[in-house]
Order: C-alpha cells, then structure tokens, then sequence
C-alpha cells in the first residue's frame, strides 16, 4: 500500500523508505522512535512506542523498510503507528525509487528537451548540447537528479522538469525579443543547471555532495559545459565565453552565489526566466500542500519568508458560476 | 531635416524640440547656450556660440525651435553648431511629435492587446479590460504614454509595447503552468501599468505628475481598477482582492514600491514576467546604443551599476562562418 | 476569577476565552491538550491530561470555555490543571471581552479625539474627519481595534490609544515647528492608521483580514480617506494629495511598507512621531512583563532584536534616597 | 551691504567671508577665480575675471574681504562679478561673524534651555546638568556651535536650537508617557549632543576637529559628561550607567554611529525624538530654499535621498479659501 | 572524575558546576530535571527522573554540585541518569574552577605578552603598557577572563589567549609593512579588548555585566585606556588619539559595534589581525567538536551562518601517504 | 627627464606614455588638448592650448610621445604646457615601461616566493607549485602583473608584490595555529591570485581582458589550478577539492565575488590574510599621496568611502622626542 492511498483508522502494510530516523524521550516506555517514510507518492510520519532503542539499532535513515500497522490521525493529518518494522536490503529495493518524483512523463520531457536542442541552428552549440546528452552516464544522472535539496523541484526528475520549463520560457522570449541571439540563450537554457547532477547525490536522500557544498552547481556545471565546446572542433572563443559567463552568472547576483552579475542580453534573459520557473514552482508546490488540508493561507514559507494566500471553496465556486454566465 | 539624417561637415535647417537648454560661463563671448535638441528619430547636442545671453530669453525647454547651422563632429559624436535659431509657435508643431517614439507600429500593439483581452473568459474580468479600453480619453492617453520617465521603454508608445511584451510573455507562462489562473494573469498583465498614464506627463517631456511622484503609477493604476470593477455588476470580491493584489505587488519588493510582496501565484508570475520584460528592453536599448559607436563595451549604466558586453566584428564574422559549415 | 486574580495551589472556577489549543503526544495517558486562556486581564497556559483526545473534539481555538481545577506553579509561572472543560455558547458570553484590554478609558480617549478633531481649523479637513467619525459603524470598529496582531498596542482599544497619543504628540511637533501645516498634520495624525478597522479582525483573537494581509492598512485606509474627501464639496485636489501620500508614506520606507518615502514635512513629521510612539509602547510593554517577574533584563525582544535593561530594586531605592537629599 | 540686501543690476561694496577659493583655467585671460562669498544672511557665488592668478596670491578660503563690483544674474540665481578684492585683517573682523547664523534669539533659546534644566527634580542630574552650564568656557562653546558641519541646523547658534527643539519634544513625550523617567530623558535631551563642541569647529568655517573625525561627538560627550558624574557626590552608579547609555545609544543604530542600540525607554524615546527635530530642520531648510527659488520640488536631497514637494501658489490659494467658507 | 574521563555504561561519582537547570514536564513521574553539567574538561547532558520536582528547589544554575549515577548513551552522545544530587557549598569549591579553560599555559602567555610589551621602543606607550599590567587586580582579571561570552575563545584564560594570538600576528605585519608605527601597533593589540574585564562575568558562568551590555567593552576599554595615558607624563595628545581611536575602530564598522571605522593604517591593521584570530579560533574549535564525533562536516554555526567541511578519515589517509612519495 | 624629476617654472624634453587624452571645448582657440602623461616614476596632467584638433588626430591614449614645454603649477600641482608633441614608435618605446611599477626589486620577491614555495612538505602540492613557476610564459606574466586596476597594488609587478606579502603572513598564521594545514594554506597563499594574469592586460595601460569582465580572476584562476592538478600524479581529490575551494571563497563573500563563503580554516585564513595585505596597500598608498601634498586629511577614499588620517610634522615631531627620553 502506497502512502497515498493510506487511511486514517485502517491497518497498512508497505515498503517505505526511511527519511529520518530519532529516538526521543518519552512516551510510558521512556523512549519511542520518530520517523518520517516515504515513497514517492509522498511522506508521513510514524511512531514505534514498544521496544524503540533495541529497534533503534536495526535500521538507519535511507533504509527501506517493511512496516505495518495502523494509520491515525494527529493534528489534522496522518500519522502511522508501527507494529512491526524490518529491513528490506538493498538487492530487493532500490531507495532511490521511493523518493519523491515528478508527476510528470520523464520520457515526454526528455524528448520536448531533444526537440529543442535540435533546433539550435548554430553547429558548435547543437554538437556541444546533442553531444553531451549521447553520453549515456551523463543522461542517466540528468534524468533522475532532483532540481534542488529542498527548494522547488525537490523530486527525483524535477532537474529535467524544470530544466524543459525554463527552456519553454526562453523559446517565447526569444520569439518577443527577436535581438537576442536565440542559438546561445536556448544552449544556456538547456545546460544552466547540469552541475546540479554533481552537486548533489540521490541514492537514499536528497543531499550536497561534497564538491556540491564546496564549489557549488555554477562551478561544476560551467567546467563541464567548458571541457566539451573545448572538444567541439573550432568552437569560437567568444562563445564559449559567452556560454561561460550565461550559466555563471544565472543566478543574477553575488548574494545568490554568482561570481559575475549578467552582462549580456542573453544572460538576463535566462537568469529572469530560470527565476520565473523556479520560483512559480516554489509557490504552485507550496499551495497545493496547504490546498490539501484545507487550508485558505499556506503555513510561513522559509525561503520566500511569507505565507501564500490561497483562498477557498466559496470564492471559486462564484468565480466559476460567474465566468459561465 | 531629422536627426537621423543630419550628416558631419554639412549644414541643416530642421525643426526640433528643446529637451535641455542651459546657459554656461565660457566660450569667446563669456557664456555659451549649452542645448540638447531632439526629434522622433533622436536626440542631439548643440551648442550657441554667439549673443547667447540675449538668445536665451527668447525660448525655453520644451518650446520646438527652427535651428539651422553646420553639425559637426566632437569626441567622435555629432554636435550642432547652430547660426540661426526661432521659436516655432505651439500651433504650428506640436512638441510631444519630437519625443523619441517606439519603433513598432501602435495600431499593430493595439490589435495584439486587444486579442489577449478578448481570449479572456472569465465574463468579469474581460468587462473590466475591454471596458476600459472602450473610453476613449484613456485609450488616447495609453496609446502613446512613455514605459517610465528614463529606464526602460522611455518613449511615445512605450507603455504599449512594454504592455503587450509583459502580456506575451504571460501568455507562454500559463501554458508552461496550466495551474495558474490563465484569465487572472492575463488581466493583471494588461492592466499593470495603467496608472502610468498619470503617473507621467509627455506633452513637451518625459516628466513625473506631482500625484505620481507623491502616490506611484501602483497606487493610482490600483484605484482605477478598483472603481471599475466596483462598476462591474457581480465581479466576485475575491477576485477584486487578488486583482487589486496582483497589480500593487508587481514591484516585488517594498524596496521597489511595492507595499505588499507577491503572495499569490498569478501575482509572482507576473512580477517576474514584468521584471524580464523591463530588463531586457534596459539591457538592448543600452546595447544598441554603444554598438553604433563601435564600441566593444557600453558605459556603465546608471542604474543597472554594470557596464554590458557587445563584442565587436571579429568574434561575429568568425561565428556565423563557424555557424554555417 | 479572573486570571489576574488566580492565585497558585488554588483551586478555580472560570470563563475564559481558548485563544490556543493543540492536542500533544506525552503525559501518562499517550495524549494531553496543552492551551493558552485569555480574559481581559491577562494569558495563562493550561493543560488537560485527561481523556484530552475525546475532550480535543468539544471545542476550538476562539470559544469561550468554563474551566475548573487547580492553578499550579511551573518554571515560575502560573499553569492551570484543568479537571472539567465545557464551552459556553456565543450567546451567553462575547469572545472578543475576554481578549486583552487597553487600561485606559476608552470614554476618555475618544473625547480627546474629539477635541483634537475640532481644532482643525481648515473646514475640508475637520469635516472630512468629524464626518467620519459620525459614522456609527466606523466608530465602533475604531474603538474597539487593537493597534496590532501582536507588535504594539495588541489589545482591543489600542488603535484608539495609540491614535490619542500620536495626535498629543504631533500637537508638540506643530506647536515646536510652527512652519508645519497644523491642520493637515492633526488630520494625519488622527487618520493615519484607520485602515487597520478592515486590516485586523478581533471577534475571537487579533487576526488579519484577507484583505489585511494582501493590501495592508496603508492602502486601504487611504482609499476610505480618498472617498471621504471626494465626498465634501469644494475639498482641493492639492490638499487631497498631501493627505493621501502622509497617509501611505507613513511607515517611513518601502522596506516597512509604504510604496513612497515621506515627501512633505508634514509627512516626515508624522512618521517619527508614530514611530515614536508604537516604539515607546513596545518598550514599556515589554518590560512591564520583565518587571512582573522580577527581571533585571526582558527576554530577547523577536521584532527589536535586543534584550531592554529593567534594572533592579537596589538601584532604584539607592536612586530615590539620593533624589531626595 | 549684507548679502541679503544685494539686487541684481546694482553695484556694491561689502565686507564678507571667503568661504571657498578656487582658481579655474578658462575666461578671456587663460584663468579666473571661482569664489563663493557668505556673511550671516547668506550665501553667494563671485568671479573675478581679471588678474586672477596674482589676486589669488593675496587671500585664502577662511579670510574676510572687502569686496567691491555689480551683482548679475546667472541662472536665475544672484552671482558677482568683483572688481576689487582686498583683504580685512582678523582685528577688524571676526571670521566667524560672517558665518551663517540661527533667526532665532540666542538668549531666549538659553533661558528657554535653562528652565528645562531647572525642571529636572533628581538632584544629581540637576547638578550635573547646571554645573555644566554654569562653566563660562563650555557655556560660550555651546551657544554658538552649529548642530552640524553641513546636514541639519548647520548654523551658528544651531546645537542650541536643535538642543531646545530635542527638549521641547521630550517634555510632551513624558507627559504622554508617564512611565518614563521625566527627570533621566530631559537631563539627556539637554546634554546629548554636548560632544558637538569639540567634534566641531567654527572659526571661519564649519570643519571636524581631528576628534570630532576620529571619535566622534558621542564618544567626546558622554566622556563629558562622565566625568561631570563623577565629580556630583554621591550620583549612583546604576543612573550614571542609564545616562552614559541614553547618550551613546542616541543614534539608534550601529550604522548611524551608536555602538549600542536603545535598551531602555528613555534612550528609545530621546533616540526617536532626537531624530524627530533633526529631520524636520533638514526638511524644512532644503524646502525654504526651494520656495525662495519659486520651484514646486526641491532639488534632490544629497541625505535624504530625494527630491521634497514644495507645492504652488495656486495649490496655496485655492486652499486658503475653501478653508474659510 | 572528571567530565573527559567519563564513559558510557559505567558508574561515576564527580563535582561538577550546574550550568543550566530545567523542570520539564514528561517522563514517568509527570516531571524530571533537565541538566547541563560542566568541569573544566567539558559539558555534559543530565536527566534526573525521580523525584525533580523537589530536588529542583535545593538548587540552582551556578552552584557546584556532587553527583552519582550512570553514564548512558544517547543519540551518539554521552548523557548522565542522576541517582544522586546534593549542593557542595561555595567554600569547598570555587563555580569558577569548572568552567571550559584554554589548554594553553597562562602561565607560558603571561611571559609571552610581557615580552612583547617590553619590545614597544616608544616610552609613553611602554609605561602605560606596562604600568596597566603591575596593577594586580587588573592583572588577576585579565588573566582568567574569558575571550567572549559564547564566539570565539569562550573559556577562563580565552581574553589573554587572543591576546597573545593577534599581538604574534602583529608583528608579522610589522615586519611585512615597516612603514606601520610598530610601537603603537603592538600597544593597541595588548590593549584592544581589555575592556572584557568589565565587560564580562566568568564568576558562575559567562555572562554580561550590566555595563557591558549598555556600553560595552569597545567604550569600557578605551576609558581606562584613556585615563591611564593621562597618567602617563607627557604622553603627546596626538598619540592618544591614534590609540583610543584604534581601540574604537577595532571592529571595523558600525555594524559590529565600532563607533567609528579605521581611518590610520594602524587601526586597519588592528581590525584585521583581530578579527583574522577570532574567526580562525571559531572555525578550529567548530571543528574539533565535529571531529570528536566522526562527522564531516559541522552542523550550522549560529553566527557564521554555514557548516564547516572537516572530511574524513579516507581523503586524509590518503593525502598522507601521498605526501610521503 | 623623468616626471618624478620635472620641477615648476623649468623647461623639459621627456618621452612619456599617454594614460588619457580629451579634445575639450575651451581656450583661446575653442579647443584643446586635456592628457595625462605618465611614467615608471608616476603621472602628471598636461595640457596642448594651440592646434589642438589638428595634433588630436596624429596619436591616441597608450602611444609613447617625446613631448617638450614647460612645468607650470596648477592649484599647488604640476601641470606640463606642451608645445611640441610628437609619437614614438612601439620599436623603440616599450609602453609598458612606463607605466607605474613596484618599488621593490622583482629579483627578490621572486626569490622570497620560490623559497615559500620549496618550504611545502606535500609533494603534490609542491609539485604544482613549482611546475607552474617552471612555465617560463607564466613566470614572465605573473613577475609583470599588477595587483589589481585601480584598488590596491595597482603598477607593473604588484602581483607579486602581494602576493609575497600575503603569503609572508600565511607563514606566521601557520606558527600562531599549527592546527592549520600548513602546506595548503601556503600554497593556496602563492596560487591565489593567478587568475589576475589573465583577468588584466598592461601594455599600455591597466585593462579588464574580455574574460576578465566576464569571468573574473577566480574563475579563471581555479580553472588553471585545476588543470595543473590533474596533471600531477596521485594528486588526491579532496586535495584538489579543498585548494579549489580555497582560491574561489578567498573574497570572503557573494557580495565581493566568492560563488562559495569559506568553509575550512584554511579558506578563512587565506581570506583574512589576503584582504588585510590589501587593505594595508590601500591605505599606505592613499596616505602617502596626502603626505606629499602636506594634508593631515587624505581625500575620500572611492571605494574605503572615508577620509584617513595623516596627521602633521607637530605631532610627529613631539612624538619622536617624547619616545626618545
């Protein structure tokens, strides 16, 4: 049973994956463990109030385990009770399977990222893109990394999500603005974020990698994107710097981790679309929790340091009854 | 004879509306007239090297004058050395003819806005923008309205373009986010700036209003759609709020104006999309400007605090060859 | 009993308003309910470790309860053990007269209004501002707001107080700078905040409005005041204006929420008289409750971002005998 | 003639204050000197077109001159162009005469100063604050010291208005707010800002001392008035404390210069009033000189970073008649 | 035994200092104490489950106390089960003794600092240098105070430990820039915080006086600096500036509570080497703290506002090896 | 004859580099020359009052000119009056020699920098240390290199000027905290700034490169570190990983370029060390300007935004005879 589909006062029994794991004091026992599981439907937490330090020891965060036991309900929302908790080892599951994942198609969006590499008409920009995405290792990583730890598109596939929607942006853009070079700012578009597929690992959690916390996804991604147009035969110059200085600077200021602040047209162009998807993402993602319990303002975001206002059944439906007359 | 078509070494007789007029200490006759002169194709320095005191009570900034003399070069750029220099009167030339004008076409932007009014479905909202656009003292006034008083589409007509820029840009987000209210955003992309038509005066200059300088074109666009809609019989209340929200928020920042920051997401859609536009349009005037000098970066821009990146011929020959094989 | 009357290891028996309720896992039962209560005189937290999940079902946050059972000390302070709970229906007893109270005498205060309003001398201003005031329903929810959630003067009748004391203050300020428009900076000052009747709700606990957190109190008490003043005959536009901007530019910058800077010196005037104001407040609020408990420095203040130095007995005395020689 | 009583066409003989000197290349004689001239009704710009280089030789910025020639205009604005220039030795005239100067009554702003100080019931400010004045040196420091070198009350005799202006405020702040220490904020609203005379001189022109720059006038007055402390027998620790506090913390905030922010009420209350009358000085001034000039906006604001509405003639008389039908 | 000595699973019987005291509600008895406990070797975690309530009036935060009972481990880290708890009166046992001490000799940086004082070639900074220092009670002080309450060189002797630290580095700059005042260097670095003997109370634990909360330590140590020159004969005024002016300056804006920013070569110097030792001893001692526990990086620093990379056992290895080729 | 040779009132015959050249509106003869002429031993303004326009087409800003006339004072500053200007060819004029060059001899630094350098125990640190200064196309670029363009070790050879001195103070950060990795930090010492090579160009005057604007020195410094890294065998990665780190954070923050804070000890101390070497520059530079022109005040720093002290001959004087008793 997925989490999705569990419900209050029934009796479960799932896989799940282990998001976090405390043993804490209290409860008649003395101690209890906290969890939060997951798959990729969702995550809820769960208490184990008999037995909790011996259990402590058999399983860690990142662990998929099978648990069962009987779904309650605590403030408002789910929470489980386990009765019974194991591992499953790793051969029989995959963690990374039970993290949170796109609702989208990956296939139709690898292939709406295809189509608009193909349709760079610059040969040294359409060989660095199209060849970077031949190298199967690299294609892998880029399907499945999450877009960011915890930000907005923090699901396995949301990097390529979100990589599609700033390209679709850029697309338009290019079309209002016919001045700007649309070659470069689709290329940039497509490539800004794939440092993010060394900067952070997904195999059992959504962590920095070291390099990651160190050098960080501009870094990474720029020195990528630098090695292959140095590989594409009579890459001009000024374009790789160009592109060099489109995806360093994409986060359009010092504060947000860019070593130069854009200085081309095409620079400001991606950096306000990548802002665009990106933070529609944050607002869509943070209402939707808050929509499904109910709720007319969302709960304090920590980034955006504001709650959404996201309004009620009555105010819709009038809207709906109003836009059909 | 227009700006555009004054050539070094040769003489002219044109008429021209004074955008800047000062009387300086200098020259042979102990003080000069210190000019700068414009039309819709351009703006020019000229200088009045005799009887300057006397000359300069005959007219004002803001009056159009017929001016003939010799242009010459000066620091690699044209500058008029006028001879002759008489009052046109108001009757004869109207002054905001010689404000620097889009380059598009105004009734082209006034059918695509209206086709983006008219693809609204909401019955509310499509009253209230194709209402407003039916009084024709407002539509006068947006028609020819600058964007802003020297940033960014500081020209007749720029209002409407920025407007429909903002509007087409819309258009693609809420393809790419079908979860946004499509008809909310398009509304609130069309009617953004309205207030910029009393925020700013353009008869003889691109000037702020006391009402605009002391309330901002947020405010005063605000309260416009507010009254309207309060005309329009049955339109929701929420949808009033999270119109009147959308508009006020679109700064995005109380750092910019704006008195509350974007908590819905139509109203950051359109923040973001309003940014984009605006900062294009900043970095390609800003750009365009230096690339008629031959120059390979612009000066620093004001506001921007950076200079931009053009590049100059070489890198551009050898790309499009590079791009051809 | 009142809260202000409970005394520790007594027993009670009391109406009071539920203004925070939260079912908690702990306690011997699994559950307990973990509240804060409220009546006019003060806040007290309680708990209930009894049968709390069935009981967490009977009541919300916002009703009037009568509780019994014992008051208790924890980490010096007064708790409540509550052993019977039930909720007293909406008729028999009006949430919003348990809630915190200004001390004053809202009697007193409002004359003082009064007579401020009627030493306006200019004839637009002072009906603009005694007509208001005849408006019964504004003049109810005037004297009843609280002047914030929970910054300063958060309690009901505090918006009047804090209006009472910024007019006294600004009488001062016109009577040191004689160069100040009076008249203007009095109706300022009496106006200033009245959009916080639509931006706060307190039937039940201080709360925003919808319209509260997405326009804010600036915006619409400038639009009551801007209605107003087109509805007394021959009012001047000027004059209209100087009052709007006072109004919107009061929170001094856009990082505190006003779309424009003070431009006018009645402007700048009223600012920092009401800044002065709601900080003194703050200040002496909270120490009041340092003092209550025997502090020589409060708690870290969360929006002053500092501890304020009470100072102890020993001080005081020694500074009183000296003041006496 | 005094500055005040200059005409434009008229010619003059005047005794005056080089406040600036500067030698310019340019003019029919390859040099000219660029001066600006004060006395204590104003200030002005002056030429002197012949035999500027030698001329120069003969005077420095911070001499009086006796100066002869005709008053122009130049720029809608007063400007001279001298014909005899001749140095006053100090013995004739005292540079600092020549100063600009407050219109207000020095002997009244002390007496006015005096009886504040004869308020204060708690013996040991009492001394301290009497004393203080009663000391013939620091007494002539203070009443002509200007408030500033160039931001607010930046005139002879301006640190005892601003001083008066500060206390006249606090008197209504203490009464408003009964809770504070009248005797703790009138005695540091008299001395808060007793550092100006030695941050400041004044002989021939407003500078910073060495310390001033150095230290600052907060530094140098609360050491003032510590050591004034420390000689009162028997002024208890815990009051000197609150008084070296109030004193340096004036300012509000480390940006602006304190090293402490206000942790008391009083140090709150003289923080905001402080700023209050500072304010209200600079706005009135830079609009003053607006009004003079017959210009609707003042010029931008090099502190406060804008530009003041000043408003029209127009405005003022429709005001003044629907004022008193 | 002493806190370093302690392990998990056995018995232990130690005097320790109570460095923070909580009655919490939970566990079986319905309440237990929540202790800090600390020696000189370390910090540990405490929980008393029978009986808290009336234990926790026989004592306080700040008293020694003897207790036995069992070492535990808890989320990886040591914790104490109390049996025992009983008040060692202060004449048996000095609170100071048990608070975090440097592990350097104070002895050793005695010498140290000495010589460096001794090395100062200018009379009138040598004698107040070192005359400063012949005051015992000064000297006691100095010697034990900590560095700071809780940043950096938070442990007795933490004040004379950075001392020495940035005099040691102050002599470098010497040597690498001569063109410094080596002599008025080297005083301003034995001097710059002994303002933290007033500052500070290291009695019981590590808390603000009153005075150093409302003044702090910049404005206490530049008074006694200041009062000791005077002492001094002779001592140039000039030089005097320069060294309250550096003491002032040290923390390099007014942001971090100077007064005034550097503004000789000596005083930027100062603020550097200063601020380079602190934040160097933070970032060491974070570290040791993760490294104790076999983490690779540290958890978030409250006021550096980041994790620390301390890597690991492998890459270590590793670069070891590879360093021996 | 050399500028630091001319004298007023004399007659010269110099070959000098043209730093700027203006054709200004002025003069007898409507025009003239405005430059600035510069040598190794410093800078001068000069100006060309006959056949300006003529003479501006023959050369350009970064030619060699033999020119002739004669040393003029101008506001207490030298000033050349050209009569005789004429260009000399690149064969026979090394523009880069006359551009502002170290005092120090570029012998010595380079010696002092391999010694560092031979002092790193790590071999592959060691390795690529010396393997990079082994490059003889690097060596001659790093030896010539300024600092910076107009901050701090502005002229020929201040690269490495600085970075001598900041790698002298890494030596004693090292002995003051032997828990640093020694052989890092010195490495990263020596390497820290070699993106400079490529981020600046100084033929004939100091420039940004193309990539230097764009990328920026840590960029472009990390990618040759990086490079060589790899080349060196067994380097081990998280060698790589922390010297990378190292250069990128060594600006401290977002705000002054780093894509990374620094987030080891050594990274912070690079950083510490790095900006107090500079700082120091700046200062000692800007003092020494004011202390030729006898100033007790320097001018406002641009980018310090202060004045600095200097102070005068008095002072001194009193303090060198006070330190001598």
């Amino acid at each position: 049973m997925r989490i999705a589909e569990l419900e209050p006062g029934k009796e479960f029994d799932s896989v799940l994956l282990v998001a976090r794991k405390e043993l804490r004091q209290g409860g008649r026992a003395g101690f209890f463990l906290d969890l939060t599981l997951c798959d990729a439907t969702g995550r809820v937490p769960a208490k184990v109030w008999e037995n909790a330090s011996a259990l402590s020891e058999r399983f860690e965060a990142g662990d998929v385990v099978r648990v069962a036991g009987v779904a309650e309900t605590y403030r408002n929302a789910l929470q489980l009770r386990l009765e019974r908790i194991e591992v499953v080892s790793p051969e029989e599951a995959e963690p990374s399977e039970f993290l949170p994942r796109t609702k989208k198609d990956l296939g139709v969006l690898e292939s709406r990222l295809a189509e608009v590499g193909k349709s760079i008409q610059n040969t040294h920009l359409r060989e660095l893109v199209l060849g970077l995405f031949r190298d199967p290792g690299f294609r892998k990583r880029f399907r499945t990394a999450p877009g960011a730890k915890d930000l907005h598109h923090a699901y396995v596939g949301g990097l390529l999500e979100h990589t599609v929607e700033v390209a679709e942006l850029c697309e338009r853009v290019a079309e209002v603005f016919p001045e700007l070079d649309r070659d470069l700012l689709m290329a940039a578009a497509i490539l800004h974020d794939i440092g993010k597929t060394e900067e952070l690992s997904w195999e059992t959690a959504f962590e920095y990698t070291d390099q990651g916390q160190l050098l960080g996804h501009l870094i990474l991604g720029e020195r990528v994107v630098r090695e292959r147009a140095d590989q594409v035969e009579g890459f001009p110059e000024d374009l790789k710097l160009r592109l060099s200085h489109t995806i360093l600077s994409h986060h359009g200021t010092g504060e947000f981790g860019s070593p130069k602040v854009p200085m081309t047209a095409e620079a400001i162009a991606l950096h306000h679309a990548e802002d665009l998807g990106a933070k529609i993402n944050m607002f869509l993602g943070h209402m939707a929790a808050a929509r499904d319990q109910g709720r007319r303002w969302t709960e304090r975001h920590w980034a955006l340091k504001r709650s959404l206002y996201v309004g009620g059944a009555e105010e819709e439906a009038a809207e709906e009854e109003s836009g059909e007359d």
